[in-house]
């Protein structure tokens, strides 16, 4: 197979390493990674391809397309710069496929499951040990920050993205940006997160009340009425959507089982994303768990399961886990620990 | 001026506002930025541009440049993937040209060289305040995360990039991954970190000595004779290039004048990069400063003088501030506070 890759995360599924300056060419039976001097030393040690230093990645990857004269390369054009798909352009004929490493890496070997498993476990343990620094009266960046300290032992982990930490209306945003909103007893607080381990990512979402006691499972048990309904709509769609996962099923089949039933409770406008996405070396990857992705549900696949409920100005709540599918049946991961 | 733009700190420049899904197009008098729904609030408060809402933001672009028919429009060919550019080339002419808003973004305005003085002061602060935080028998996971909290306030604050800190043979790695290796006395230790204000970014680097008393100081007394002669010869480079900074005068003789002064001390082959960068909203920007760029320096710009030596397995030294040209004078920004 000839093709040739750029982004860090796909060049590390080939060969076990990367950096934030390299591309990998398969040409035939040959595999290389071009790097430049910074990171040669560490790369030979680890890359399982022939390292190749240079300055010009580009440059010298023409001159490797060159020698080897390949009938054509394959390429994602959506990962390309303009001008260096057209330099590449010119020594061979390079086929389009878009997303060909998302395609690859969908369906997990059972090392890459073992290793998605233990990232969950970490990530659900810092979601416990998070729980017992809240405090009322701190602001969202002082808890985020508090958080970060847990999911990464305090920087010796990377985290898979910036977390989540929303209370009340600004749960509301999807994509909420920590303030300086200050936490207090009877709030609601969303916590989305999740951590590195062997470079793979977890991601888990927990909506919880602040009371007395605060607790990080799914059972949730809210002062306020109409959040509470809401929360148990968003977790009954959840647990429906897992229930349905079998082998051979469209994903977006889930996708509509979570719809139907947040849309039946009334509140069909306010669940404003999609259900899940895949997650492994990259947070967001195949398969996506939307209403239109037709492909049938297989073994060795890793994806969230997502409701929410986002109501503007008056709260949010959203339940996620990471569920993998192995010899045809469905483990939700780390649900309770 | 009829052009199109897709990366955050662009789209900033252009209208005061940006998210990570965006595209800013200058048509005529017209200028729009083109966001999704999550974002599109956030937008018509802050941004100077008429907001355009829209799940597919090139195919917006697209009815947008059919609706005001420009004759050609610029773009730079390295911002776009290989997809998007070609669907754009099916509706419009387009210029191709490179690095344009870094060559707009080189000369700064008044009121982003007073932001940008705020922010190496911050910078400098930090510095400070994590000084006290320093001690022996702690790893650098520990000094980067206690760093990390002074640099950003426990979070209040971004980072300019994630911070290197390097003890003795790390810190001959110019871009050193942080270790589980413990700060002892007698040992050096490499600090290079920035954060960001306003979105403007602050860089900096220290390297010193820990003794009784430790300084973040550029006057450092190491007790190996062979580190302080490298430590005085790096020093002086800086001092000299700094010293030689002069309106009208090509930006490479910087670079020449520093590394003239390190070759004569015997070190020419352990400075292993250039001497400096542009900073602003990106942290690496124009104007590079190298042994090429022949660039004449101009009021208005802020660059790095950060040059260094790195003997590999045995220790690094690098000394960076930032300085600013404005009335035909350079200033030096919180060289020491």
């Amino acid at each position: 197979m000839d093709y040739i890759l750029n982004k860090e995360n796909e060049i590390y599924y080939e060969c076990g390493w990367s950096s934030d300056n390299a591309v990998f060419l398969s040409l035939g039976d040959n595999r290389y990674v071009i790097t430049d001097g910074r990171y040669t030393l560490d790369a030979k040690e680890k890359a399982n391809a022939q390292v190749v230093e240079s300055k010009n990645l580009l440059k010298k990857a023409k001159e490797l397309i060159l020698k080897h004269r390949p009938k054509s390369l394959k390429i994602d054009p959506l990962n390309w710069d303009e001008n260096s798909y057209k330099e590449l352009s010119k020594v061979v004929r390079l086929q389009k496929r878009p997303y060909m490493s998302h395609k690859k890496r969908m369906i997990k070997s059972d090392k890459e499951l073992e290793i998605i498993q233990k990232a969950v476990r970490f990530g659900a343990e810092a979601f416990e040990a998070f729980k017992k620094e809240i405090e009322t009266g701190i602001d969202e960046y002082e808890l985020s920050f508090r958080f970060k300290e847990k999911l990464t032992l305090r920087g010796r982990r990377e985290l898979s993205f910036e977390p989540i930490v929303a209370i009340n209306e600004n749960a509301a945003k999807p994509h909420a940006q920590v303030s300086d909103k200050i936490l207090q007893k009877g709030d609601l607080l969303l916590l989305d997160a999740g951590l590195k381990y062997c470079r793979y990512c977890s991601d888990r979402t927990r909506t919880v009340f602040i009371g007395d006691e605060i607790s990080m499972s799914k059972r949730q048990k809210f002062k306020n009425k109409e959040i509470q309904k809401a929360y148990d709509t968003v977790l009954k769609a959840q647990e429906a959507a897992i229930k349905a996962i079998k082998v051979g099923r469209p994903i977006k089949e889930l996708d509509k089982i979570a719809r139907d039933i947040i849309q039946k409770a009334g509140y069909g406008k306010y669940f404003v994303h999609s259900l899940g996405h895949g997650v492994g070396l990259d947070i967001h990857e195949w398969p996506y768990v939307n209403s239109r992705n037709e492909i049938p549900i297989q073994n060795g696949m890793v994806f969230t399961i997502e409701p929410g409920i986002y109501i503007p100005g008056e709260f949010g709540i959203r339940i996620e886990d990471m569920v993998m599918i192995k010899n045809d049946e469905c483990h939700i991961l780390s649900e309770e620990i």
